[in-house]
Parts: C-alpha cells; structure tokens; sequence
C-alpha cells in the first residue's frame, strides 16, 4: 500500500472525525444491507436467523465509493459546488443506496423507508431480496445516471453530463477494473473536447483497490511513475491519495479534493475571463486503497481484505457457521454504531455534519434526473427544407443532405439554449450532415491549424472515432435532460451493442418509477448503409442492429426506414420530439429518388405503413393478384422498377405496392405498441395473395415480426443475405436476389395462371440479369437502362 | 511537421536510394489501383478512357504503410527476422496488394497477375471492379490477417499472433485514427501479458498522418512531449520518427527499424538467457508523415497532401476534368516508372533490392495463413471427466466446472507445443473453469504478491477485463494456427458483437481461398447466463447474442446449448476439434439435473436434437397430444419438471419430450448445413400437434428458425421476455412465464378434450404461481418444492 502524497492538513481534528464518522455510518449499512434482515442496529446479540438466506451483493467496492460519496459532501456543502456522481463501480449498490439514506434523499424518494430504525430495517432487507432493489446502483437508485453493471461508460457518461452545463462538477469514480475496457481506455480523450467556457468539469477519480473479480488489475500494479505519466500523457494533473488508515486518508482526500476544485475553478476562471486558449490539464484523483477496507481481514485462514476474496460477500456462510456469525458481528461492531445512529435509528448530527442540503445533495441533484430540466427542443417546421415533390420518382435527393439542412436550424436555435448535439465518429461529413456545420463547429480544444476547417471550442458537434465514446456522450447528454442525435455508419453502430441494451434497460425501468422525469429519445441516423458500401465492401455491410433493437423492451423501441428525403424529415421531426425512447432511423445518403411531398410524407409516416395506390395496377374491384411490399429506400427503389415493368410485360397483372416506414407496425399489437391490428393488417396486406417483400437488412426478421399473421405462409421475403464485396450498387442487390429483375420473376413463380406472357416475361428478366453480370465486369459500371432508370408512369 | 529524431546514418546512400526506390514503385502501384484500368507503364500518354469509370479506394494512408513495407522488408532481409505485419489502417489495400505484387507473392498466389505489364494491367483493374478484389486488405490479400475495415482491433491480433510464437516480431500499424477507438486503447496494455520467454515480440508502429476522413486526431495533435509521455505510460519506449523529406525518412526510420529490434533482442535475450523477470520495456515506432505524401498537393486551389482531403481519391473528376487529367499523369510520372520497372513491366533490380526471400516475403509468410501450422488439438477421451449418470435427473453438477477438468487435460497436454489457451474477462474461475490453473497459471508480467494465486509468466490462461482484448487476442492466435476458448458472461459477449462479425466475414471469405488453409473455429462458451444473475440482476441479462450470431453467414456459425454436464462435455469435444466455424456453446456454471450419461449425450449431440422417451408417455400407438420441447439447461429442467406434474395429475395425457442441444437443426436444411429435412424435422415435432417450446433466449428466435415447418402454427415458445431484476432463481423464469406451472397451464390451454381433472390441474398450477410469489417475498428464497424437485420417474 502506497503512503499518502498530498497530504496537506486542511482539515481540522474535528472535522476529520465527523468525516470519519459519515463514513463509518456508510460502510456499516453498506454491510448491513448484504447481510441483515432484521436486528438493524445490533440491538441484540445478532442470530442466525436475521441473516437473509441468499447473501448477495457487493462489498469490496463499497468502503472506497463511500469514501467518495463523503468527501463530495464536504465539498458541495463547503464550496456550494453543483456535483453530480457516476459510480463506475455501480455493482458497489450498497454504499449509494447507503448514502442516500443518510442524507434523506432516499427516504423522501421512497417514504416506506423511513430514515429511523424502522426504515433502516427495511433498506436492509429489500436489498437483492425479491420485491425489493436490485444490488446495483439503477434507475431505482436516487442520484444517479449510471448503471455501472457493464463497465467502460462511466467517464464517457461524466463527459456527457459535464457539456454545455456550465455550472456542473461530474465527479466520476472510475474503477481499475473498469480502467481496463476499451470504451474506458478511449474515453479520458474526452477532454480534448470540453470547453472550459460552455461546458462543466470532469473529475475523475480512478480508483485503485488492486483487484477484480479474481486477479490483480493492470493500472494497480505498474510502477506508481508509469501511472502518473500515464495520467499526464492522457492530458491531465494527477492527485494522488492512498494508505490504510483512515484518518491519514481522510486528510490527503480532503487535501486533494480542495486542490482538485481549486484547479477546476482556476481553469474556467482562466478560460472565461482571462481569454485563455490552451487545452486545460483537468485535474484527476488517483486514489489508492484496499479492496474491502475494513471488512475482515481473514476468512478461514485466507486473506480477504485487500484481495480479490473482497469482491463479493466476504462472509459467505454466516447463516450455517457460527464462526462467520461471530466474525460478522464483530465486524459490524467494528464501526460503534451506537455513535453512528441514536437509539431511534437515525443518524446522529455528527454523521450528518458533512451533508449538504436540498438539491446540492448527490441524491437529490436535478442533473440526476433530467427530464425535470427538459425543454422542448424548438423543432422547425418542414417546409422550408423540403424537397418538391410533384410526381413521384422524377427527380432524386440525398436524403441525409437534406435533413442536415433542417438540423442546421435546430442547432441554430439551440445556440443560446445549448441543449443540442449532434454525435458522430469522423462522419458527419461524411454521411452528408455537413450543412449543420453552418450553425455550430466540431468540438475542438487541441491546436488548429490553418488548413482545417469548422473546428470550433464551443462546437456542438462531436466527433472522435470512437463508436463507444460518441455514445457514452450522448447517453450523458440525455440523461442529464438535453437533446441529441447519433449519426453512423449503419455496420459499426453494432461496437455499441452492448451500451444501447444497458440504455433500453434504463430506460424500461425509468418508464416505470413515478419520480423520474421523462427525458429525449436516443436517436440513432444509421446512414452509409449496407447497400451502399462503394468504397469499402464486404466488413461494412451488416443491416443487423435492427435485429439488435428489436429484441429490447418494445415500450422503449422503434425502427424506422424512411424511402426518401421528405419522409426522412418527417421522421426525424417526430424522433426529435419523442420521449423515453431509443429510436432507430436508417436512411441512405447517396441519391435517392423523391417518392412522397412533404404532404404526403407527414401522412405516411403517421400511418407508418401504406398502400401507394399510384404504384400499383388496382382498380378497387377485386383484391390484387400480388402484394409488392418494401421496407427501405433500396429495396423501394427496386420494387418500384419492378413495378414498372410488371406494367409494361404484364399488363393484365393487379398488383399493390405496399411501403413500411415503421417496421414495429408489422408486429402484433399484442407485442409492441406500434403493432398493427389483424384487421388493419390484413386490409393492407390480404390474407391470401403472395406478397413479395423487399426489405433493407436480414430478410427473416419480416418473418419473425409478421409470423403470426393470416398471409405469414403467402409471404416471401428478399433482403441481404450476407453477400457482399467492393462492386457497383445495382450488382449489390443483384447478389442478393433483390434487384428488381428477380422480383418480377419472384412475382411469375407465385402467381398462377399469367399464362404465355409470363414466360416470355421471365425469360426477358433472366437475360437482363446475366447482361448485367457481362457489363459490369467489362465496364465496371451499372447497366445503363438500371443507372438512368426513372420511375415512368 | 516536426523534424525527425534518432536520425542515425546507419544506411548508405546506395542503400537509401534502393529504399526509395522501392517506395516510389509502391507509391505508383497504389495510385495505379485506384485510377488506371490501361496504360499501367505510362507507355503512351494518359487519356480518359484509361480511367477506371467509378473511382474507388483509400490513398491517404498508402504512402506510409508502403514506407513501413519497405522498412520491413529492409529488417527482414539485413537480420534473416521471420515478421508478420498488421495492417491496422486495413483500407490502405492498394499499399499491401503493391507489395505483394513486386515481392513476387501475389503472382505465385494469383498466377494470372503476372508481374509484367500485363500482369500489372490486371492489378490495377481488378482492384475495386466488380468481379475483382475489395479495396480493403481483406483474405483475398496475401499475407494478411487482419482485414483492417472496423478499426480497432490490430494492435490485439497483433499481441494474439505473437503468443508462443518465440521467433516471431508481429510489426503492427497503428493509425492515428484507429489508435482513438476504445478496443485500440485498451489494447496498448497487452505489453502487461506477453512473455518474453515463450511468447514473440510486438513492434507497434504508430502512424500519425494526421487527419481521419474529415478530422485532425487527438493524437496527432496533443503536444509531442505528452505524446511521449503516453507511450511511456502505456509501458513502451517511443522511437520517434518523421518529416516530409523522403531521404531524411528513410534514414531515420532504418534507424529507428534497427534500434527497435535491437532492442528487442536485447530484452528476449535477458529473458531467455538472463533470467531478468522484470516486465519488459518494449520499443514502439511513433511515425508521423503528410496524409497522402507525394501525392496532389493542392486540387482546384484546394490543399490535399498532408490533409483529410487526401483520405479516398484525391483527384475526384479524372475522367471528365482535363486538368484533373493532367495532374493525375504530373503525378504518377513523379514516380519516374521508368527507373522502377523495366521495358516489360518487372521491377528494377534497385527496386528488389530490399525485398527478401521465400517465406520471409511479407507476403509468404506461413504464420499469415495460420492453417498451415495447425496441429491437431489433443482432446482427451471424455470418460475420465463424465459425470457417472444412471438414472435422469438424480445428481446435480456444475457444467462449466466439469468441462473444466477436461480443459485442464488439454491445457496439459499442449504444455510443451503451446498452442491452446484459455481467454476471458477476469472471469475464468468466476465460470467455474478454474481446474485449468492446475495446468497453467495466469498470464502476468507486471509484480507479483505473496496474496495472488495462479499467476505466472509463462501462463496460458488470458485475463483481462476488457471482452475487446480477449477477442482480439484470440482472434490472432488462431488465424496464426493456434486452438482457444473464449468463455465470456452471456450478456457481455454483446461487446464484441461487431468484432465478431468481421471474423465471421474473414471465415466466409477464406473458406472459398483455396490457398488459405483452415484454422480453428472461434469457440466461445457463454455462461453466467440469463437466468442466474443472482448477484447482478436486469443489467447481465441479455440471451441476444445467439440472435446476432445466427445472421452471419450459416456455413460459419454454430449454435450449441448442451443441457447439462456430459453434453456440454460432448460438445466441448467436438467444437474443439472443429475448423472454420464461429461455435456458440452456451452452458450453465449453476448446479444442473444431469440428465445423460457420457454415452448419451455422445449420441444426442451427434443428432443435435433427440426424443427423450424416457421423460414422455408415450408407448408408442399414436402420435403425442402434445410436445414439450426445450432448447439450453434452464428450460430443460423446467420442461422436466412440468413432464413431472403432467404425469402426476393428468395421467392420460401422450406427451412428447424433445430437448434440442443444437439450435441450426431447426432451420430448414436448405438454410443451414445443419438444418433439418422436413421429414425428419416432421418425424420429431409432428405436423399438426400442439408444440410447447421453452427456450434459453428471446422466443421468437424459435419462430425465425422453425417459420416454414409444417407445425409452426401450432408452435408456442416460451422464453426470456426482458424481464428481470436481482430475484431468485425460480421468479426469473416465473417473470418471464418459462416455469413449470406455466408450462402446464400452456398445454392445457393447447390440447383439447382433456376434462375436468385438467381444469383442477390447471387451477393447482394457478395456484402454485401465486404461492410462489408471496413465499420469495416473506422468505427471499424459492419455495421448497421447487428448491428441492428431483426428477421423479
């Protein structure tokens, strides 16, 4: 165990005790919770049967967040500093839920648990206990944004909060388990892109108790000058704080706490009134204790504090061993309750003297509940950045372009406000979003140079080339009650699998507890899409995240595919203004042809999915012979060519064009709230005729959403099938069985009695298809009657 | 552009000249590719029809991995030094498809690209055209493993191909852009786990050119100093190298090639033959050189070379521009082709001067095509590790723990040819697989304590808490022609959804090279599964990742759900020895029925899904009322235990009993190598009966697989539904309706004419489900009947 550096006396006797006594009160109800089902306060002896008979939780973490969440309170209280918490080392639930009770916050979230003996009991018991609260830091808990179950997000979360909250110190506690992950390890860049003028503060605090789940951790057992250089060579100050006795670390933490602030405060005092330019170096506390800190120090002869052994429940048989009782009871002895708690239970004046009051409390922080400080986002009216629309298919439109105009003025009028981001790896220009750039640069704090261009130091538009970062960004930004979009690649926005599951799971549980504020959707733009991978092939072709958010709570869900640049604007002015959700918009960036006016659009896109009367050959007199379906604004554009030609072959043919904005409308409405009736499905789709249907990604997920409709065994569906390289956009889908040639054959073969016509027809299509095969690998480019193709009728 | 440092004069102008020369020939290969479809030698001058129509292709990274390509091939042959490179910036194809070509490998891979003019003519047209070969380094390249697309991943592949590979320095480049993704970050640590000893070396080359698509790079712009500091924070010892003066380059980065090896014999010999125990400080090569170096500096009054500008195609119009023409010819003429390849179109004699021989080449490596030397894995006989079964369900074991006495032997015995290891997040013991430390301890090169267990230099077991890492290393380990395993928490495996796929999309492709040799499947075992997260709660639960697997490409993905110890076993053995294949294996490490004995489960595996007559009331004379089918262990034994009540109460009732070990045998055969034909699948699960399936997953999945089998309207599946908390055993699959008295209710509901007894069976089960409830909530733990049900026939 390393000495304590920093070790400044800024703390007088009296207030060391009282910290000490806060803490002390902490890691006793932290055990208490693992372990009690009754006899809260040891007023008696401690029998087996007041030990809970499935120990679960976490211990070794605890003593060290609760370290934290004392020394906090000193400074919030001493300074009136807004602080807001991230618990990297969230499974640590004990200690916060812990503190909240201390300070009050706990008890006015939930008033069945009273802040007295009563109260105490019943925070022992609901913790991992059936009906009660899960053993991690989540939505149930008060103060936090946070999760912590997965590691890696925890300072990508503080980065997010601290944007464009000028006021706000996120203190975020990184674990050194944690500190190992991918999304971690990115995530201390993050400082070359907070302003000191518009933006918050970050302090991290990495914490170091040297061990896992079950081995040591890297950043614990390097040198202590590789560390610090580590520390620096990312950008910042490092504190260090360390050792074993208490009293020694409550001075060097207080000390370092103080010098942390001080340098924050300097910094944006510097930047905001003394025109400073230079990246700051943000201070970060390095801090050095044991694993289990004042648990047992020995288990049946083997060492537990200090080592991995502390991980979970040091004492794992107390209910069967009476050795293990007895040590229980003499550790939880160890903290003097008596002089922790009066005999009602409630906390005594010295473990509350470093408590601050009403919202400044880590519980009671508004930051940690952002819905409350929610404003509209001012979303303009579509018209000015639509594109006009007078017949269908004339002319063509990068979608994404356009919708970069209507964001441009979101972010225009955000400019005051700032409660609006645009987030993206590197590709914001890239998938044409560029005219945003006209009201805000990129987030910059590094040297510029005269060759680049829209770099800015209060820019709103975050880049890294970090799939993880971006996300761990903007899931802060959002919780902490702004507004955000993501822009990706569509194949990539799978490296953020595993945090958007952790984001839906917040958000389902949110939905359901009355106090917690709705806040702004997450919103995914997933362009450059499998389609159209001209530049790069086969490793950027996967359409699968759509499968990936499906299987999520389906309250919380939402997959749109807009065909064209008016129904792209629609959406996303719907998306904008949604709550609670996470929403997925997959729209293209190249060319694509203009379908639907702004009209229109706003009417298909309410309905969500919709029969394009003038694309079809009915005249309401019978059902049609065939249903085209389509799902994207590739597989629109080649249904609608197929279409064309099933006029001009087979004239006699009745056929429906049916196009699906939102996918959850095909799902039963007993599975998502978006589901269609049977009856509203069946009128669109039939119950009996062959529909083909031309979908975007993975064609079976239309068979999973729509398995249990009548016209299921009538339905036949093309999509990517994982075929895929460097080649032309028309040879893409013709890999892939969804060019428009194999539709009108896919439409031959299921509908009977076409007669002489048909065949001719079908051959007609074959051969078009292996012209194409020879042209494409002489000319390297598409067929000239597919490239020029316009929509006809 | 700062001025280069360790400039040492360690090469002759001859020898400086030769180098250059080299590059340029590369430098003018690479922008060939991307623009040139004829006139390859510039034999007469350019015209536009000479330009390929669709311009496609990444040049900005090309000149600076043609300058490492060359300096490698400089080390290899001056030092007789086996190397495998990875190509981080993997969109650079042009630069590793060149050197292939003038090395003389791609001509032996692909003979038909001669290396003549002709030969020539075919490289440049082939690359981006339809029919030909991906702008990317993809399988198709020689001497590549890495495909390089993502970004993120090469410096892990790099540290997992140099694992027990002593003779071996795995050079890996590392782009600017790349190096601020969260997987790239965190695998600088790697330095923490490789063993000097047994394991080769890494040379990381960090390639700053500055700009990403659209944006400068954190780490081309922090000051150089803090740059420094990073590198030496992360373990490493910078050798600095860059400029713009070609010459000056070159001279500085032989200097800095020599010292780099140099130094890493040094600390090999100091290991092996020394006895130092000291973590190694290894060099690492920070290169900074323009973004499109020698190409266009400015277009149409616009600064390209040493900007983002110059990432794709620097010169955009070709084709219809004159002057973009002109500048093209001005540019590839720079190269002075004349002086670098003769009248024939085969390099000069000064352009191959550096290039080595036979394997040595880069491109001939046999570590690139790791299937080369790959020796069978020695899987023991499973006898001596089986469970001992003589009737179902009377002894319970934990699967993962048995496997792991059975890993333990592999480990053993690979103990002198090291070409097995064992990857997971901190998680080895925590999944019950601890026996192999009896084998092999814990890879660690950082101190060691007296309190740490099963650490040790030479270990073959790989832990890190970053599921990025493990894959990556892994993933290098078997493309050089190694065996693994991955065990990974269920949940969290979604971290590397998207690596995952790319190695899927690397199989696909290999598979149908055949001058690629197979490797060892990708095996990962998923456990601490969906329904014991008794510690954790809603936050680890997550079954998707089946979901997302069985999207890739059905030739390289299994899916296995053993329920219990000797199928897990049985299916350990066969994954093992399998090839080509990404297997899913996902198992319990919580007390399990067993079901099976060693013989079996041998043969129930064989068949992947298999009547269990023993568990249903058939004797035989008509078809069943009613199937019970489950698929993974929790399922199983709550099928079981329905099959338990159903016999007991509703005696007459024909019920069938199928348990499905692998999950592709639902797919219709012509989906899936695996899949069942209908008659066979029809024989099993009937045509028309009731079917009641409880699965591991998200239900649907069974409806995505089994939508086209005769009986899939009267399929039922039962599964996990997003539902979840810290809770009990038994309330998880209450929550998500998969339990017992549920699954009795189901098939009530399902079969008809079943009388009154069914109504009071179904009202007992009712009641049953509530008992449940208030019991988990008074006792915080499952009712005893539940607890403690042993299969009872």
């Amino acid at each position: 165990m390393t000495t304590s550096r920093d070790s400044v006396d800024t703390i007088t006797d009296q207030e060391a005790a009282a910290l000490d006594a806060h803490w002390r009160a902490a890691n006793y109800l932290s055990a208490g919770q693992i372990y009690l089902m009754a006899n809260p306060l040891l007023a008696e002896p401690l029998h087996a049967e007041q030990i809970k008979p499935r120990l679960l939780g976490h211990w070794g973490t605890s003593p060290g967040l609760n370290l934290v969440y004392t020394h906090l309170n000193r400074i919030i209280k001493n300074r009136s500093q807004d602080v807001l918490c991230i618990w990297g080392p969230g499974h640590g639930g004990p200690a916060v839920l812990a503190n909240s009770w201390l300070e009050g916050t706990y008890t006015e979230t939930y008033p069945d648990v009273t802040r007295d003996t009563e109260g105490m009991e019943r925070l022992f018991r609901q913790f991992s206990f059936p009906g009660g609260v899960p053993s991690h830091v989540a939505p149930e808990t008060p103060g936090s944004i946070h999760e912590g179950g997965e590691l890696g997000y925890s300072l990508a979360h503080a980065y997010g909060a601290a944007l464009d909250n000028p006021a706000l110190l996120v203190a975020c506690v990184i674990g050194d388990g944690e500190a190992e992950t991918g999304p971690l390890a990115a995530s201390w860049h993050s400082n070359k892109f907070l302003d000191p003028v518009h933006d918050g503060a970050v302090l991290p605090i990495l914490h170091l108790n040297g061990y896992k789940i079950a081995n040591p951790t890297v950043l614990a057992r390097i040198p202590e000058d590789e560390l610090d250089q580590l520390m620096r060579g990312l950008g910042y100050e490092p504190l260090h704080v360390g050792g074993d006795d208490p009293v020694t670390v409550h001075r060097a933490m207080a000390a370092a706490m103080d010098t942390a602030v001080d340098k924050i405060r300097a910094v944006q005092h510097a930047a905001r009134h003394g025109g400073e330019h230079r990246r700051a170096r943000w201070p970060v506390i390095v801090l050095r204790t044991p694993k289990g800190w004042t648990g047992p120090v020995e288990v049946d002869g083997l060492p537990v504090e200090g080592t991995w052994r502390a991980h979970q429940v040091p004492l794992p048989a107390v209910r069967e061993n009476p050795a293990h009782l007895a040590q229980l009871e003499e550790w939880l002895r160890s903290y003097r309750p008596e002089d922790l708690f009066d005999p009602t239970g409630r906390p005594t004046e010295q473990v509350l003297a470093c408590v601050p009051e009403g919202e400044r409390r880590l519980g009671a922080t508004p930051y940690a509940n952002g819905g409350r400080m929610l404003r509209t986002l001012p979303v303009p009216a579509l018209e000015p950045y639509a594109v006009p629309v007078d017949k269908p298919g004339r002319t063509q439109h990068e979608p994404t372009r356009v919708l970069g105009g209507m964001l441009e003025r979101v972010m225009a009028d955000t400019a005051q406000r700032r409660d609006f981001r645009l987030f993206g790896p590197d590709e914001t220009a890239s998938n044409r979003l560029q005219a945003v750039y006209g009201a805000s640069g990129k987030a910059w704090q590094e040297q510029m140079l005269p060759t680049d261009e829209h770099l800015a130091r209060d820019g709103r538009v975050m880049e890294i080339l970090s799939e993880h970062t971006c996300q761990g960004w903007l899931e802060g930004y959002l919780l902490t009650g702004r507004h955000g979009l993501f822009s990706c690649y569509e194949a990539f926005v799978h490296i953020v699998d595993s945090m958007v599951n952790q984001h839906v799971k917040w958000l389902h549980t949110s939905r359901q507890l009355p106090w917690r504020a709705p806040i702004a959707s997450l919103n995914y733009l997933l362009t450059s899409h499998v389609w159209r991978q001209d530049h790069n092939g086969f490793s950027h072709q996967d359409p699968g995240f759509v499968d990936h958010i499906l299987n999520k709570s389906p309250e919380v869900v939402r997959v749109y595919l807009p065909p064209d640049a008016n129904t792209l604007l629609s959406i996303a002015d719907h998306v904008l203004r949604s709550r609670d959700y996470v929403n997925v918009v997959v729209a293209g960036k190249q060319p694509c042809f203009d379908w639907l006016s702004m009209d229109q659009a706003r009417a298909h896109c309410a309905r969500g999915v919709g029969i394009w009367e003038w694309a079809g050959t009915e005249n309401g007199d019978r059902e049609p012979d065939v249903v085209l379906a389509c799902a994207g604004d590739v597989p629109t554009q080649e249904v609608l060519a197929a279409a064309d030609l099933l006029r001009r072959h087979l004239p006699n043919l009745v056929f429906r064009v049916v196009n699906v904005v939102d996918l959850t409308r095909l799902m039963p409405a007993t599975e998502h709230p978006h589901g269609m009736p049977d009856v509203e499905f069946d009128a669109v789709f039939t119950t009996s005729r062959p529909v083909i249907f031309a979908y975007h990604g993975y064609p079976w997920l239309i068979h999973r959403l729509a398995y249990r409709r009548a016209v299921h065994p009538h339905l036949h569906v093309r999509g990517y099938k994982e075929s895929g390289t460097t080649t032309t956009p028309f040879d893409m889908v013709v890999r892939n069985d969804l060019d428009r040639y194999r539709l009108v054959m896919d439409v031959i073969d299921r509908v009977p009695r076409l007669g002489a016509r048909a065949a001719t027809t079908r051959e007609a299509m074959a051969d078009a298809r292996s012209r194409h095969h020879e042209w494409i690998r002489e000319h390297g480019d598409d067929l000239p009657e597919v490239a020029n193709w316009t929509w006809s009728s």
